[in-house]
């Protein structure tokens, strides 16, 4: 990968660990460019999960087909957000999830087959990682939270100040997914809020 | 901490990355060790986390308090798991959820004052933290589909197969209010399983 390509990736590591300029030139060698289209899967269900994809441009949804057919969306990232199906590319069985990208989207893909030499040669992507991890973990830990004791409508107001940018990008059935409500009752929580 | 103390936790962080003899001794000499008693407090909603603990012997529950005055359980700890509020631990903010003790229970404790000089000392323990961030964000995000799409009484047995041994160590009250359904109907799920 070019180094041009590589500068949103190097920005955001720059905020959490200090790598030397040839520290980045070892990780830009291993770490891989991609772009896909619109509806493109970086992830589909039941294959294994290859690599952990930080976010350029665009936006995914993470989302699982349940043994009805239901699609449930678990998250959305956008850019400086990281996306793959976690357990499936740690453990590197089939993945549980889906990532689908919902935009043309961006991204710099850390392949698993590399992973454990990166973090031998340069020990300070633990670190990185480790915080990732961190904030990935309280962000999941509250969504359970919300879940048992938000109402929808509370809920939707969280959800507009976490994702501020995404209500206009992706459609709305996909908001009431990732809400757990149908698309009329997200529509009808809207409604009420705009009157008042 | 003595070194016969901190036998349980060597014996956790060996299976992950390999300390020498005196990265392990620098590690007890920071770690502490801490007994509680059953219907204590290692958290409690309000106050700042000040440890991550590693639970050695005995059993936890994190829950939280909502508005309504309602108790709902996030997530059990028991021998060789950890527990702490992590998202007060990483920000130094106060609590959302208590971490109490269901049993006498035996920590140790990282303190969040000594963990950057620790993690600087000792890099690989960045790495057994990565490990651990992970398994525990994969779990809550399975917790997250789970609650989606499986119902009760799946949720149940689930339940039963993730915390094999937790059932007879707890209240009933407490498993319901994990599964997020009241004790009457965690009853009525379980007698019909009984006559099956």
């Amino acid at each position: 990968m070019t180094r041009q390509e590589g500068i949103p990736l190097l920005q955001y590591i720059r905020k959490h660990v200090t790598l030397t300029e040839e520290e980045e030139a070892i990780l830009l060698s291993v770490v891989q460019y991609r772009k896909y289209l619109k509806g493109h899967y970086i992830v589909q269900q039941g294959d294994v999960c290859k690599y952990s994809s930080f976010v350029v441009s665009g936006c995914t949804r993470t989302f699982y087909v349940d043994d009805k057919g239901l699609e449930h969306i678990i998250l959305f990232a956008i850019e400086d957000w990281w996306t793959s199906d976690i357990g499936s590319f740690i453990t590197q069985t089939p993945a549980d999830y889906n990532v689908q990208c919902l935009e043309p989207t961006e991204v710099i893909q850390f392949p698993y087959h590399t992973q454990e030499q990166l973090l031998q040669t340069i020990p300070k992507l633990e670190r990185l990682f480790r915080i990732m991890l961190e904030r990935a973990l309280v962000s999941s830990q509250k969504r359970i939270a919300r879940n048992f004791s938000l109402t929808a409508k509370e809920q939707y107001l969280h959800f507009r100040t976490q994702y501020p940018n995404i209500e206009q990008r992706v459609p709305q059935y996909m908001v009431a997914s990732y809400l757990g409500i149908t698309k009329e009752f997200l529509s009808k929580i809207k409604r009420k809020l705009a009157m008042t």
